[in-house]
């Protein structure tokens, strides 16, 4: 292989160790039992997916010993290594409501992670504690309008200038997650150092969340996607994260552990709807056969099952890679790039042949597979659209050619 | 080729007359002006779609002089033959609900077609005259929930027995588009002498609308999909439709036409999707060039274009032999099933690609594409599921070789 | 649609003639009867394509009456519009050397066509004449090596230069099909006024056919794809084809019916392999049922179907393209471009799952899709790469946002 | 997940060894030097890929201490665990003759691994020394001509007769790789007490190799694919290998090391292409820029290297299901079936690409690419075609719901 290939470590350590996978059962375990039967409320009967209802799945959780799995232990959290991590948030997943039950969900956990590296004691104390224990939930101020950032980091159009003892953000965001409820935000700013993060409380005035916009995965997320405006938005010099101007580094740090716990979560979803369409075919009957012993409906199950294992094969490597080599590396990068590219339209795929599998009852709501497909639609887009994935893999692998 | 095989007739008739394309034109002007304006309400600010609004847009189509493009002349309709209907369709389905205002969307659609084969003098004055003049809306009743008549039509359960001057039925049916306020249901029932078709007032107290189930197509239909309930529902004689016994006859009728008009309404909303796509990649620039410049952008466009043309190609083609050979030919089946095989798949990639296109706005209800991808999901299941569709075409394919 | 949108010429015509679809019948007959043995004894005795058995075909195919359907009715062709080439093109291709009996193959066939637009009387009476009888075979030198002239023709490098009386050639060219054993070549080379083709005779002592090259078509080409030198190779002033610095113009107007020639051909082949798998599934068993039962291999026979469906439909509207707007208009050319893409794709799609129908036969050649798999592969890049053709369909998809 | 379900072992164990990868380096560095010079004389000049080069090839790897990496250490081999052999054969795999090279390529490999399993003392010492040694070559004539055994093994027809001292053998094989040159063959029969299988010498006279059938892989395997016929073959009772009526147990030993071993190698061929592929497209320009940074060309390598990397992971994952649950275990015959399916159809995106990537040259064989897709097209088909796959992993997916 020519020098300054693709980065490929050595793959010489562990799987899984065998405490996660205890972890995972039990996981998979209280979803079943206490998970599932509210994600029907809320799927069906139209029950709001609210904070009141967070905080209660999230103390269930507790009780069950699954809490906070991508959390630091000395924040209550089970402190797992990435690998571990791979088996308890696919666990999560098989609800479209687990991982945020478990407080795993964007963009609580890649906010925590951001923390945990670059907070300082105080803010440590003040926001990653709370935001651990699933006190409160967070935002992240990234994406805005056109012409500013959108795929691209590199638009950042907010800014944020120095002001006595502080910084005034001005700019637009939009699709912030989680902005709407949330007890602060992380806004991503332009300083004369470079892109800066700050840390906003929910109640400075000179923050507004404009509305929920109207996307199509209104039930996986309590705050919505929301736009965003900051207007003379004054902020202390304590509110800047970390260190003026190392904004994108921190983007990095939190980007690929943030990408493949969406694949987990994501992966674990497309096993329930697996699942949920191989026991629908083997109940239904036409043509004089069940629906089971019909050839393209096994087709799909095992495309699905091809999809589902080669997915779950890509994150195992991925993790190991973040685990060995650290999340900003080149290697954790690239790796966590295929990796999201794969996974997120595997899951699509595996979400819509179950719901072919349904038949006309696919499309319906209340069998559930209906709006796995549409809450999963986002995820082919967010951390990262497949195009401008595929465009920085393809970068990478001709790096040595140049 | 061996005797027996897959039809293929003559080709040798016109594609498209002038005067269809100076109808399709002026109804892309009209679904341009008056239709759009309407939808984004409905969509964006979540304006019912009710009657109210369908009569109210049925009243713009008459005086644009664009209503009942599948309706025959001696009903008020434009009367045009299949191939002329395929590009004026295509420009009706611009918008979600341009064919409801032009009165040529399912049910409604096939129903005419249906009524205007089977129906006697006196059931033409009472159902289809209102009917095709948009007075009404109507539904048919096939579906059933299992074990019942899925994409198996041979599991019909739903029952008709003689009693003195009519008969009873009794059944459960599901999936009944626009059943919800429609004027009458035309009901599948078994009877000794097979299948038969029974016109349902919708006041008989032996029918009730149990609810509207909760599908992803919301948006385009006013009367929903719902479940029906048939409970020792007396009609009399004269509620049969056509002749007893050939109810699966008629819906063949019904079938090859009703499957291709729905190719042809949604083939113009992959255009208006694509339309949507180039003009944002136009508009908005990531990583130093506008979207519209970078090669994974354009290939999308460029597999969209190549779907767009040979679903028209494809459309053209089967509407030349539904023409020639008559709706329930053989050959008009065949080229049906390929045809909504093809075109249902490709509409699908046509429009996700666009959402792609959008990028993270892509999945917002307001610009369009995100409810349009929703609403297109069942038409790969409705009218035969792609996978029962393929083997019919096989099975076609192999008749030669038994 | 936006003004400068995507050609959509009105589409008003007939579809095919019934006398062409005569000549089509009777061609498909002589194919089966008098071709298609020959073929067997060449791809599985190792019988040689040279001239002498094109010759013997050729003959074979003016006594049948269906020699020259793409030549002009003043050089004994069938003068055939392109809508009524295309079933006629489809019939000669169920044989890998049916278009090569029929004297409508590649080269000679864009070369027939480009004669006829553009060659004087003399060039006509010289080079047409015994290339429409068949008597000779031409090759037409574009493609170059490295950096020349690929897929991009503006990277022309062969150059001419006035001399006395004539001009002076000197270049590299390869890919030149046809060029081992052809009477003349067309050479297209830059000269201060731009490209322009040239006449070659094959004695002339400045061209020299290095070799053929090693390419996985060799069955179906009598002459290669060869690498050939020119150097210091004088031609006449006579030898200019049309005007001097209009070499780009001409092959524009060969282009497009060149590509859909192809597609017609290739097309056949796709039909007759379809036919030689669902013979073979027909007639073996496994796993308890024959092969024809199993439904992943009828969604194989169904995938081919439609695949065959869409390149009929598809050729069939841009052959009416071409005969209303002309051959280099920019309707013709956008929709050649959508129909290239589409049929290479599609007729290698259908090929790979004939192999794969015939399990490990497939890939065995006595059974011939084996070979017509490997046969095919280039189609998908000559005439302009699927990459490339998406490039130029998405630019004019993009034209009317700039 | 329900009881019964498709079996997911624990997955707890390591990844590869550090030695592992050092032996995968020496071997992609023995492939380079001294392999692909070879590589190059057999595709593109034509030298016979026979026996004496196949010595030829052993000898250097034997003194570059690369042989036998599936082979026992106690007869020569490096007796690597499956997870081992992961890297090391996929570096061998680089090249088309590199397995063969370092003695893992079919049959050899899985003979050697069978007989390690099943043959007795004496026959190890007479049939697996000499084989481990690369001194000879082997077959296995499992594959049967129509009506017999093909995909479905329980299609036998070759019989085995007790007769004094031992058995006669009567029937056809096909597709039975390497007989031509092969020192002994084993033969699997049908007997009164079930499928057994029989070593059979080569100067057995009851034997005889009829044809090597033309198939498209001719370069990678000395031996071909050959028709081989048994009437009143006598084999002693000393060649039943292991015991009467459980050659389908042996088979089901051989199977899952057998599909995973090609997987291995092959993937290592994919990477080869894509190297070829990357570095082709950047040095070659077309409009205006290095074809490199073209928007599609970018996708397709993108699109590779995902491919290899879901490839490499699955690979992995099924290497520690076969080392923790052994080769015949159900856990590792559905990862088997699983990998292979995915592996052999990413394989031959990944060539298909590559051969895109060069444009015309791609199919041109002394650009390798070309040769490289022909060889590989097989692989979708032997050991288990997809199809057979799929059905068999849906079957296991729907298991726990009948």
């Amino acid at each position: 292989m020519p020098a300054g290939a693709v980065p490929r470590p050595p793959q010489t350590g562990r799987m899984v160790s065998t405490s996660a996978l205890e972890l995972a059962a039990r996981t998979r375990r209280f979803i079943s039992e206490q998970v599932l039967p509210v994600e029907r409320e809320i799927v069906v009967d139209g029950r709001p997916m609210d904070d009141a209802l967070r905080l209660e799945l999230q103390k269930a959780a507790k009780e069950a010993g699954v809490f906070g799995p991508l959390s630091p232990v000395e924040h209550g959290g089970l402190g797992l290594d990435t690998r571990d991590q791979a088996v308890v948030l696919e666990a999560a997943g098989t609800s479209l409501i687990g991982p945020l039950a478990l407080n795993c969900w964007a963009p609580d956990d890649g906010n925590i992670h951001l923390l945990a590296h670059a907070a300082n004691a105080e803010q440590a104390r003040r926001y990653l504690a709370p935001l651990a224990a699933g006190e409160v939930r967070s935002a992240i101020a990234m994406t805005e309008p056109a012409p500013g950032a959108g795929a691209d980091p590199g638009m950042l159009r907010t800014t944020a200038e120095e002001a006595p003892g502080g910084w005034v953000i001005n700019g637009a965001k939009h699709l912030t997650t989680g902005a709407d409820g949330a007890a602060f935000v992380i806004c991503v700013a332009r300083t004369d150092d470079g892109p800066t993060m700050f840390l906003v409380d929910a109640d400075n005035p000179g923050m507004r969340v404009l509305r929920r916009m109207p996307t199509l995965d209104h039930t996986s997320a309590p705050g919505g996607h929301c736009e965003v405006a900051f207007s003379g938005c004054f902020v202390p010099d304590s509110a800047v994260l970390g260190e003026v101007g190392l904004g994108m580094e921190y983007a990095q740090v939190r980007l690929a552990p943030s990408r493949l716990s969406f694949c987990m979560s994501w992966l674990g979803l497309a096993t329930r709807a697996q699942e949920l369409a191989a026991r629908h075919i083997s109940r239904r009957e036409a043509f004089g056969a069940r629906i089971a012993e019909h050839g393209l409906a096994q087709g799909h199950l095992a495309d699905n099952e091809i999809d589902i294992e080669a997915s779950r094969a890509l994150i195992a490597r991925c993790a190991e890679v973040i685990d060995a080599e650290g999340p900003a590396s080149s290697a954790a990068r690239h790796h966590a790039s295929v990796t999201k590219t794969f996974v997120s339209e595997a899951v699509w795929r595996v979400l819509d042949r179950a719901v072919q599998l349904h038949g006309g009852l696919g499309v319906c709501e209340d069998h559930l597979v209906a709006r796995f497909l549409v809450e999963a639609r986002a995820f082919r887009i967010y951390e990262g659209p497949s195009e401008v994935l595929r465009w920085s893999i393809a970068r990478r692998v001709l790096r040595p050619y140049r």
